[in-house]
């Protein structure tokens, strides 16, 4: 590990009300590592989160038809990195991709939970990943035996914790409550996204979670899927991310959501910049440290298609400090989208 | 029991995954008993409903600051109905009105709880009422506490059932993992509100609670608050029930929500009314008729200023087979609300 | 209580696998006491039956409409025997006599159990009775909220021990597994019906539930409904109990079994009289000590329009010892309705 | 997997109140694979069933005394299928084909469970099943204990579901009351024997069990043995599987229930047939189908001895559709079998 010229310390942040300490900045393999990121590429992306602190490195079953898992795992065995010193996490639910009949290759039933893990195991070349994620909500499953399931991979020593990513707050506490009934380990974290402009579930629908559960949040997409960057406000120039895989997913998001709420969203941006500016930091740095400033947030997932992207985000750890209360009812005000808090006794 | 004619037979439906059966149309007391329906017009609601099959008479501490209580209790005495024969309930939350010093007067503490429940079987003069509701979550309270004091009020012998009104689904879910925990009794039904123009919490929000626990619901404001009446397409009437007291109601509405929404809401049941017609019945009896149409729903409660009011919202009854895939498709279309469903496996 | 001569000394069983005694024989108010036997009839039936020993007394809400619960009360208060010499029981599901709207008088939910153990208290002008029976199953009501009301009674002082009657094996399995769930008192004692003529139920399905839970029985109908006491082997004599209430019940026999199978049945009995003659006992106390036989069977619930029917019956107690193995194997062969034994490891 | 021609789309159920989808048609080893069928036949027969989208293969240590599991085994190995697509049950009761002492190589004890699973695997040359059922109830053993050896089996791996084989409903219940005491795993499935002319326990013994714990069925025999597809109306021909090995079989039935019971059958499968000519499919077809709509069935589980057999039998999936609910009652007035509904609260 020899952190880079520039790059403050790294801070390690427990994952909610659990003994295991993240990296409060780390690395994912969406969409990249696998994907359009080719193999050199993941290796130094890798080594550069690594050197700057990154512990935690995420990836799922679904990522890249498995072979997110696949090249993560050989960075991993290529620096020989000590295992313990590295937090692995990766994600079930859609293991389709491995088989003929798709019909038990997904979900979150016992069946493809033990498969699943037994598969990702072996592309990753582990022999157990520190966090398991039950990477959606399988509606069809009773939870109770997504709960015993999940508690089966951490008895047979395949994974230390477990957790959710895009539950709704209902189901993640009859997670709970089977868990209770039953004396098993529940789901210590969620993954869900969160950033400036995605607020209301970590805000406000989790609320009695992190109360109840010690709830720890994993967050992705804390750059909002890269308007937060600003790289959007003069249109999507070629060389991003998006211009190879992801131009389908900005027409998408016009059709869900609108292209009056882009556009919108672009000119919040813009109006933060100059906050950004202030403080002396990009946009991209305010909009993570942002993210940061959430206690709920154990760790924010950054994705990286090169090792300059990971020392930048990096940089975000030097300015929660500088997000003064008065400095965020800023934001919040030209943001117009803080979730009212869920009423007390009236 | 002398049934009104022209009245249809009363359907009774259990309540949730209970033993308990109650009137799919029943009366409340919100906003009229104890308020600006005077005694005799109580009476004569209460009377006219009982003859028509309501069984179940819904109440609260907080309607009407405790008056809503001693008229309904007063009606069930002055025609010496069998307690056997009623389903009688009451609400605690807003207890404020009794006290000089409000701290403990309100809420869900156990404190509350018990001294709530002494106080309104004081003015509702029975030994026991057969639903207890939690008027609102305590979102500073202890779902535990919470938990185990209704319990007290059904071992006690005070009440029979417990159920919440307007809970978040998780929050149901916290009530029933404590409740399993200890092996208590949970909350059986919610009531919320449901409409044509109210439907996200209860066609979407709730869906895990039907499938885990069997929730069932005792729904409020069915025709909305008035609109689904169609009485105020032509602006409001002086002779309405807002006239009273509920202008303010409206503007409050129009502040919350927009003058805008309120137009467009009045435009949709415009558009429905002419389905209305083709069956041959009133808005306000198809709109009733579609919000028991929900297998969910255990019983609409009803609000009456005048016998007739009841005896036309019996009328829904017999509309019920008259909605028929294709006609609930058409409402669907022009209410543009249908939540969509939680995704399967996917 | 002062013994009829010629009676033998009544023997008393544990009530299962309670620490409870009953009378082995017992007698029952069905189709007589507040029914077709006066009140003068029914206090002479309960001295004599006293003074035989017997000292479960069993009665039910749905009996006579209330009346059986009446009358045999009165006789409880008019001999001034002491409360603790007794167990008398009753039995809730049918209490739709006692209301104008039947939906919630009649069944197996809280409100029917509690609210119709009361009225049976007041009734009977007792404070408690020792045995409470669910008169049949409801399969609508959750079995968990049967449970729990019922151990609602026995935590409020109004019953000692709570049972089923005519309940299917599952449903008693099911019963017992809320009671473990929730660390409640499970139902020790069933009541079905069991003579020579009726034995499946109590041979077979009920196996498991001797050796799981201790459960005992009471039974009704030991006579056969008066088959077994040979009076119907020339046809239906005027003076018979039948007589009055009941050729409509040997009608609705035959419709529903056929003229043959009751044929068929009087001849059996006619083949088993040697039988009875040899042991120098008249049929019905053989057919009665048939019943006691079995050690199950904690009591045999006896009907009697007079006290000299009791005295009678009571002599099956001295011929236990005289139905040795080989009889009752001549007894099987007669009846040829034997129920196989579940088979063991095949 | 290459759908043969003429084959309808494969439809997948849930089984039971689980996350695991089985094919609704699959396949047995009964009485064929190990036995009568030849190797190279049990080959084709489960390729054939494979490629019409079966993915539930049904065996037991007792079928062909092992035989049946080595042989469908080979084929899994043999066409490289892929483990994930595949579920694969075994039963354990009768080993006692793999001992010379017999006295622990059968029944459900925990030596025998543990050892009988090992063995099952082995001789099928995999390293767990899907699906492990308890292949009769074993009286002498305790519940418990049997409740305990089959969660050893899911947590040690060898297993994921475990459910029953010809249990009563009373049976079943005590298992799960032992998983609810002792937080284990209850039994997801039962296989009993479901057709026309074999409905009791299905349609009425079951319900509670539906209910309380969405139990699901794999259902044996769904053409009566053969007698359902009217092969037998004109007596017992040569070439039938029966030719073989099973004119004992119906000796035997009709020592059990008469010639005259196997006369009535034949009759009604004779009035059937012009049903099943109406709606253009062979008698065979229209039985399976109508086995497949009632809901509780998860899979109708086939024996196959030609992979024509298997083809004309996945027919049956196109015409459930044709099954309305005149039909369903044309059928039932002719079966005169239909069990009565177990009666509601009365």
């Amino acid at each position: 590990m020899s952190q880079p010229e520039g790059v403050p310390a790294m801070e390690y942040r427990f994952l909610g009300r659990s003994g295991l300490q993240v990296s409060a900045i780390s690395l994912g393999g969406w969409l990249t590592y696998g994907g359009h990121v080719d193999k050199e590429g993941t290796f130094e992306c890798m080594k550069t989160a690594y050197d700057c602190g990154v512990n935690f490195f995420d990836c799922a079953e679904g990522y890249a038809g498995g072979e997110s898992e696949i090249v993560m795992g050989e960075a991993i065995k290529k620096y020989g990195w000590k295992r313990n010193d590295l937090v692995i996490s990766t994600k079930l639910y859609w293991g389709q991709a491995f088989g003929d009949n798709i019909v038990n290759n997904k979900g979150l039933s016992r069946k493809h939970i033990i498969e699943g893990m037994d598969a990702s195991l072996k592309r990753l070349g582990l022999e157990y990943v520190d966090l398991i994620y039950a990477h959606r909500p399988d509606r069809q499953t009773p939870i109770e035996e997504t709960v015993r399931a999940f508690n089966h991979l951490i008895n047979t020593g395949k994974a230390f914790y477990w957790g959710t990513s895009e539950w709704n707050a209902d189901e993640i506490a009859h997670a709970w409550r089977y868990a209770d009934k039953l004396g098993l380990i529940g789901p210590v974290m969620e993954q869900p996204q969160y950033s400036m402009i995605c607020r209301e579930k970590v805000e406000t629908e989790y609320s009695l979670l992190y109360r109840e559960h010690g709830l720890g949040l994993t967050v992705f997409s804390p750059l909002g899927g890269g308007i937060l960057t600003g790289k959007y406000k003069n249109g999507i120039p070629d060389d991003s991310r998006y211009a190879q895989q992801s131009v389908e997913f900005i027409k998408g998001f016009w059709q869900r959501t609108g292209k009056e709420q882009w556009d919108e969203r672009i000119q919040k941006v813009n109006k933060i910049e100059p906050i950004a500016e202030k403080l002396g930091v990009k946009m991209n740095v305010l909009a993570l440290a942002w993210v940061l400033k959430n206690p709920n947030v154990s760790s924010a997932i950054t994705g990286a298609s090169s090792p300059q992207q990971i020392v930048d985000n990096c940089k975000a750890l030097a300015v929660l400090d500088k997000l003064t209360p008065e400095i965020m009812q800023q934001i919040d005000e030209i943001l117009e989208n803080k979730p009212p808090a869920l009423t007390p006794r009236f």
